[in-house]
């Protein structure tokens, strides 16, 4: 059956190296090797700091794996918060990790930007332990503006910082010394197979995970912070973790590198252009987020006043596939997915073609 | 480079069908489609009744999927106990899961047999709301004995009974009747890549978890079973799985299926009956279980006196890696795996390398 060229939000077309880097995981038994073997604590030593690389993390930031994004929510709720976090929801995923705090029975409060706009109150209360924003929420393609974590950071000493990098890292450029944890899963801009996630903190972080074990609070078992350090201290992971994803990560970063962060990141805003540019052009769309600030550039989302479905068939009966609006907006919008492996030939072939679509 | 041969408990031999699934997966995007598709959501139904079936369960019980066997520690702790769990511990993998509740802050009390001894203490505190069994003891070939578990029902029926099914899931059969709740990884019998847990549950399990979200108790967050079982009920997940893996669990099952369960777990015997064979016959190896129905069918393991890093040497050599003792055993025993993809011939040419490596 012919391959279709996926543009949505996640999962999404994988890296176009991830074949090629299977096929040698397979002669390479790297599904077969022990998780407390040389090979993999090697493998294990050296993603993390290409990680590191890639994001140009500060020194004293640590990066740990889990099975998803969605885990780490949770474990930054156990670990980094014993009563109360505050959420920056402009989006079903930023409000998602919100309901978790509530589920952990924890006292969780929001400021909610009306999707799509600024907000309007950027106060915190003072109770609040630690602060999320989310950098791209990619169920609105709302770009969180960069500039407001600077004043969240002067003005909220005491919290840490929590940053949901999910659908962004690496296409954009961020300043973690700003943010005490963040976190993404493979599946959006890494192009890889679901079922990792990459949890990164700090010392404040870990001081932090520490100060509530101290106090005699459970902060979780195995991915616990703790547990995850004590591990990952000695190049291993408290359990038998995903061996092939950690191995398809690594060499899909040194692919990436090899590329030049800068030039994956010039081509992301070159990318983002056209598709904005299409949004404004063609009369049945409009993009979602009028603020250009916040007008996402990996997750690209458009009101689509009608023939949605005729559109997305349009597209289909060519081998293309993007997505359509999430939750609420499932009928009414449209997003449009430009991570690395989507080339500036294949963003020009998708415009062209709604282009088409719509004369 | 050349491929090896694994007979380690785990990450093992990657089942011999498993490349050819991982290339079709490739050619049908299973990477890149959406985890809330038609096409996934009937490869979800599908799976889970593969396992039902494979697995022989009632019609009661049901079958989630979590990113290992480890989580569903915590998560049967979080979700089936508020206060007391019992733990029959024969090894480090079923102590660990008592360690577990202990790190939640719950009160768990435990029952040691000696490793490699029956246990002599059968009781079972009065407030043990779940008991810990472990079928098969993967850090040292400990099995259970299926019959002690129809006494376990009889004499504690309010409590759950919880079976660790890790690393002897499919090749021994099960009563599953007997358990409220089971659990196992793919990487053992299963053949396939780490980064997923199954977990089973019935609806005992599912009414008590339901009881602590009356009593006012967290169960959880994304992997609660009040949210596994709304997301399950729609085929669906509450995160994006590990769908690659998930697609490759449902076709190795039919693969299995095809050959037939009661022909492997024949074969299971028999390619045992030679390892514990060539353990009795040569002066250098002992079988460290001595009761025949404690010596588990899946994870053979044998002391041995002397010359242990020359045998491995010895077969590492020739393409073929077996395991070492676990943890405090590291040196003075070896461990081997026979799940499903290992022949009858692979034991054959096991068992005489080693002789082969004595004389």
């Amino acid at each position: 059956m012919p391959q279709k060229l996926y543009f949505t939000p996640g999962p999404s077309q994988v890296f176009y190296t991830v074949p090629f880097h299977l096929q040698n995981a397979l002669k390479r038994d790297i599904c077969s090797i022990s998780h407390r073997s040389k090979t993999f604590m090697s493998l294990f030593r050296e993603t993390r700091e290409l990680i590191s690389e890639l994001l140009n993390l500060p020194g004293h930031y640590e990066v740990f794996f889990t099975g998803s994004a969605t885990e780490i929510w949770e474990r930054i709720l156990q670990n980094l918060v014993s009563q109360s976090s505050h959420h920056f929801v402009n989006g079903s995923f930023s409000n998602r990790f919100y309901d978790f705090a509530q589920e952990l029975k924890m006292s969780p409060s929001r400021s909610e930007g009306k999707a799509g706009f600024e907000f309007i109150d950027w106060s915190v209360p003072p109770e609040a332990e630690l602060i999320s924003v989310t950098m791209n929420e990619t169920s609105t393609g709302y770009a969180f503006d960069h500039a407001r974590l600077e004043n969240l950071r002067t003005g909220n000493e005491d919290a840490l910082i929590s940053a949901d990098v999910v659908s962004v890292a690496p296409s954009v450029a961020i300043d973690f010394k700003l943010v005490d944890t963040a976190y993404f899963s493979v599946q959006k801009c890494f192009g890889l197979p679901a079922g990792l996630g990459i949890w990164i903190v700090n010392d404040r972080a870990i001081d932090k995970a520490n100060r509530k074990i101290a106090n005699g609070e459970s902060t979780g078992s195995y991915h616990s912070l703790k547990s995850l350090k004590k591990y990952g201290d000695k190049n291993q992971t408290p359990e038998t973790p995903n061996v092939l994803s950690i191995y398809l990560l690594n060499h899909v970063i040194k692919d990436m590198l090899k590329r030049g962060i800068k030039t994956i990141r010039n081509e992301t805003i070159y990318k983002s252009t056209l598709l904005y540019d299409l949004f404004e052009e063609i009369p049945i769309l409009n993009p979602y987020i009028k603020t250009k600030e916040n007008q996402s550039k990996t997750v690209c989302v458009s009101e689509i006043r009608s023939d949605q479905d005729r559109l997305l068939e349009h597209l289909n009966e060519r081998g293309i596939i993007i997505g359509k609006g999430y939750g609420p907006y499932k009928d009414t919008q449209i997003r449009i997915a430009n991570f690395p492996t989507h080339s500036k030939e294949q963003i020009e072939m998708l415009v062209d073609t709604i282009r088409e679509f719509h004369s």
